[in-house]
């Protein structure tokens, strides 16, 4: 159960930094730093859309799948509740005003597709070396896409941030929950996307330069 | 077909990252995420003065260039639209006010010489041993070249960027396309002045330290 | 007893550099610059929690940590007083007025305990493959918990720092002390609990991808 | 001459960099690229005290020693040259109104000690095993010790920078060449001081982790 404890503690952690400081780069860096200390044995994601990609590209069961984002959706509502207490006044992600519904699903679904794939690409490379840099480039990608995506469709590109903040924010009579659907599908949607682009990369293996 | 595809989809959202944010670090974050996704397979470039200077070098055919550049130029378009219609404001590349025509081609044909020549020692070290870190590194020197030049000669150093937004500014009726041959040829004529230090670096392979 | 003058000297610049620029990114790219210089021949932390962690689990003697502590509090202090002879202004850490205690301990506990848990991990991994990026990953990962912490709980983290300034400030007649005692024990507390989970995480040793 | 030729054209850059954009990230940055670019060839160091300072612990001889500073200070004062082409206000590193004459010395003595330290470390390291992260990690200690030392001392910390910019200040009419005598000693004797401790680090290579 080291696994469920490491998913949920980090994925706290991380939302936890997102909530304070609403910040990519803070973002990025705590990223980097969990990915470090948890990957190598436990291959912790902190993140449900990539756990489910990798069981999407059948790297790893149903059983794996379940618990990880057990510990993940719990880590990130509890983060979210810490968010609250640390601060008096509330965090809550959501799409600019002037952002229309297609504009926001379209942000959404393309750089969740972006950074599942990212991770897949480090996790699972289709060259046999390994990368050791993972956590480094999946932070740096991570920092990114916030930078892009936030003034458009708020602090998306996680379920479980926006499920935990949803939660807080529906407790205090606010209906940002309208939201969650593309939240919570967007990302989805683009693992899916990810999860197939990566097994047409990996199969056409033709690796010119064995980096 | 896979490469146009990844050349094509990684320069739009290049090029839409740079539009939406305007921001030299985030630019750098996001190449390096598509680096480190594409690459190992593709050797993609997502910069047609790369792929032409890797043409230049003779490590790459013509066809291999033109349907790259096909990619990235198309990309390149899309990625202006896609700006177009996320933000009400439009991005347009231009030197600044005060910068006269001499200051501008010089800017532009020296970083792009120097983003060129940085792209082919990464991809193709005068030593035998590859580099892993080659994303890192180039992420690092694209942000920093358009931290020093944007002041000046505004957002450039790459034919698809300024293509893509001229045509965006045209059809609003703006005359930005003046700046056009400058942002086009700059970095072609640095392209192949990175070619030229590139082939005498290599010849002159010492390698006092085989890092 | 390079070792103890390196400990010293180090963490000197780095509270010197706290100190003067008050910025967690400027912090981390000079903790990076530290560990490369120092590490491979002598293994320096730069912070006393660290060493105390590092003595928890067992890779080193008492001695060693108290030697190593003796240089970090020196430097610590020196680092102080040298930060208000430049500067007119003096550095005062401490929490944000809105800050209660639980918060305030909170924050320094689960902070610290990251921090020394990636010291750990990165010093002394898992897998039997050393990780030259360790200094990387650990001046991003010191940045990044900055950026949380210093806007509620200050400037803390680090024994060193705190008592270095709490000194100057008693001397300038100041009652920054009264939160010194969880400026102290919150990072060794931390400490503790990281060397738990460190142990833990080096026998479940199953290294799906021996990175 | 290539090796003249590409340190002369590297220090042009890092200053037109540092003049244009006042900015220690962007001048970081650009440093990374740069070593990469000509250090596994030529191994460049695109400063004057390092050249030195490897001189002054016998790696390389006094031709050498000159023929690097030659191409370092022409390339200095032609980069100083272009920022007043391509920017109409002057750029002037000086130290802080408020800095006396102590502090200025301090800093510049302490900080390109670690400076060229970094560089010595990561060129010719203690250990056997040769490191691919040299540019990234000489980059980051760039940039810091320019974070912390700017707003006392100014930019400073590289001999040929402020040659530079004091002959086109003093062609203006100013007098900030009397700052020149401290910017221009304190890094030599910072050079000294590292190498004493490169050779002292060297002997004693117990090198516990063989990073």
């Amino acid at each position: 159960m080291l696994k469920v404890l490491f998913e949920g503690l980090g994925t706290f952690l991380l939302i936890l930094t997102i909530g304070l400081t609403q910040d990519p780069v803070a973002a990025g860096l705590l990223l980097i730093a969990l990915l470090y200390i948890g990957f190598s044995v436990l291959e912790v994601h902190y993140h449900p859309a990539v756990s489910f990609a990798v069981w999407t590209i059948g790297r790893r069961d149903l059983s794996d799948l379940l618990t990880r984002a057990a510990g993940q959706f719990t880590g990130s509502i509890a983060g979210g509740f810490c968010v609250s207490w640390l601060t008096s006044i509330p965090f809550i992600p959501r799409p600019s005003q002037v952002t229309g519904v297609a504009e926001f699903i379209f942000m959404e679904i393309l750089f969740s597709a972006l950074l599942v794939l990212l991770f897949l690409m480090m996790i699972y490379p289709p060259t046999r070396r390994k990368r050791s840099l993972f956590g480094l480039v999946i932070g740096a990608g991570f920092t990114a896409c916030y930078l892009v995506t936030v003034p458009i469709s708020g602090f998306g590109l996680h379920p479980g941030l926006n499920v935990g903040f949803s939660i807080i924010d529906f407790m205090d009579g606010g209906r940002n929950y309208v939201h969650l659907p593309i939240y919570l599908l967007g990302p989805f949607v683009g693992a899916i996307i990810a999860a197939l682009i990566h097994k047409n990369l990996v199969k056409n293996r033709i690796d010119p330069h064995s980096l």
